[in-house]
């Protein structure tokens, strides 16, 4: 793929959400900016890391905050050129790629509408492979790629620079900073030459995200089950098929914080627990999976993807589950970003 | 004066505990830092705004925060340079001289150990001439004088830099940041050449703490009542002696809010509100004094000022009041610091 246009938007936005494993928030007022500025604008180039040449600079970009308030506070479409040209004065560069810093959920289009605003080409990859909550859940913190400077803009034009190498406190401050401007912000951070962007970069994520949502378009133009197919193609395992028999969750500390419970023909009884992604799936005393595999609800029908702040009693949903990305499953990675990080006690 | 030295310094906490109006924080430690620095590298060079010349520097500098973490949570010694040292690099210049953002409290000796430091000489005034609680309270503001760039430091040299034109978002965004930073950071905002300073400093305000601590101190040789002495040389009224009968506060919104009671030999009740700051004096329905006045409760021997964090029941007191800093009083100013600002009804 050499350039991202509007027929893909709409897989790019299935494969994306189910690449978010239930987080991420939801991407559909992204697709509609970015549909309409591909109309102005014409198509987004898309760069392979293989393409990437010693001199460039490669910037990750992201909105970060709560998803129930991006759902009512939208961008003004200021913040990522604000963002962008504090980093230039920063550090001497324009960047030359602009990257989403994670590809689940709404974040896999926030740089392709700024790389329009910006005339920036798009490099295909992210720094998670999935969604996570906090800054500092990056392949970046493994490779030991410092997150400074990091750049938050809100809405305004307001402009907030970072300057910390360790990735727990720049996650910290920006919370924090990012509940000042409304719980809404653009941030640039991990910004990398092409020798740290092969170490640090998930290749390929939003063809993968395409490739995911294509997969599922397809199956419901065949009337096949979608989450079958979506099974089938990429690797993933059907853990259940049932109907959401109940919901118990409340906001808690910045996160959705809960518990759906599916109950299949069997009458058997899969819990499901999240903070903003779904993070484990457990049956009686069995785990299913759990993070940092990707685990995904989707409508058993037309295999809409159910995110954990869509989740309503009665949904007839498939539980899916996708290994994580290829990075996730060392140990040091899980102690990054495995269940105990979460508060669970057992691992998978 | 042209210099600080350590004979100073005892008077100099006194009198900025007295202007800071029962908030700004305890001085005891920064008198004691500043002490040992002066110990080690002679007496800190004092100018008037005067001496300022055109291509001048002016940097105001504080520790923002809870008082109360400041007790615990003593600098590092490395927030100063931190901070100076980004500036320069964001604004292409080195400061020609620190100052006090505000001169009540604690931040009095702020600049004091950081000039000792940076081998920086200190101007003689600050932006308040008393003490408030948050960044926009000061003569910047009504002068339409930007705080950007705001830097923040934390003990560990994490650096954060803010900006943004309003300097109510300064505030808000500073604030939370001090609290990801530990509720305790040092911050320079609001630099300025010799023309704003012209403008914005309140002139001469370290002299006129010092001036007050000294009447106190000389009060104390002669065994006269201190609280008189300071009264009848700098301006002041008593408007109640009398002791401490009640003490209600909580701590709310990052302040310290509550009403103490103090009743006098005629056994009349005189209520004195306060948020960090003493803010309002009333005897029945009559306002005797609020803010921008500063109000001040001292010990009835000795006259050591009582902060708001350290009232407590018993205490025998004179509560002083004196006339608010020139800049204060204009219509505008009071809609900046006024009683309605802290959510009082009746203006006095």
């Amino acid at each position: 793929m050499k350039e991202i246009d509007i027929p893909h938007l709409e897989a790019l936005a299935l494969g994306a959400a189910i690449l978010g494993s239930g987080g991420g928030g939801a991407p559909s007022y992204n697709l509609l900016i970015t549909k309409r500025m591909i109309e102005e604008r014409g198509p987004i180039p898309l760069k392979q890391i293989s393409e990437l040449t010693e001199d460039e600079l490669v910037v990750p970009l992201a909105f970060m905050g709560a998803p129930l308030v991006a759902l009512e506070k939208i961008p003004s479409g200021r913040e990522p050129a604000a963002v962008i040209d504090e980093l230039e004065r920063l550090i001497g560069r324009r960047p030359t790629y602009l990257m989403p810093a994670e590809i689940g959920g709404a974040n896999a289009f926030t740089p392709l509408w700024a790389a329009l605003i910006l005339k920036i080409p798009v490099l295909d990859g992210d720094l998670i492979g999935r969604a996570f909550p906090e800054l500092q859940m990056s392949t970046c913190t493994l490779a030991g790629h410092p997150p400074n400077p990091a750049v938050l803009s809100d809405a305004l034009g307001n402009v907030v620079v970072i300057n910390s190498n360790d990735p727990f406190t720049v996650e910290r401050i920006a919370r924090q900073v990012t509940v000042a401007m409304g719980s809404r912000a653009c941030v640039a951070l991990y910004a990398m030459d092409a020798h740290q962007a092969r170490v640090c970069v998930v290749p390929g994520t939003i063809t993968q995200a395409i490739a995911i949502g294509t997969t599922l378009l397809e199956a419901r133009k065949r009337k096949e089950n979608p989450a079958l197919a979506i099974a089938r193609e990429h690797d993933g395992r059907v853990l259940a098929t049932g109907m959401i028999a109940d919901v118990n969750h409340s906001v808690s500390g910045g996160f959705l914080k809960g518990m759906a419970t599916i109950v299949n023909s069997d009458h058997e009884k899969i819990f499901l627990h999240y903070q903003n992604e779904y993070l484990i799936a457990q049956c009686e005393n069995e785990i299913l999976a759990s993070t940092p595999d990707i685990l995904m609800l989707v409508e058993q029908e037309k295999g809409t993807p159910i995110t954990s702040a869509t989740l309503q009693y009665g949904q007839r949903v498939v539980l899916l589950a996708f290994p994580a990305p290829q990075v996730w499953t060392t140990p040091s990675a899980l102690e990054l970003v495995g269940p105990k990080v979460f508060g669970y006690e057992k691992e998978s």
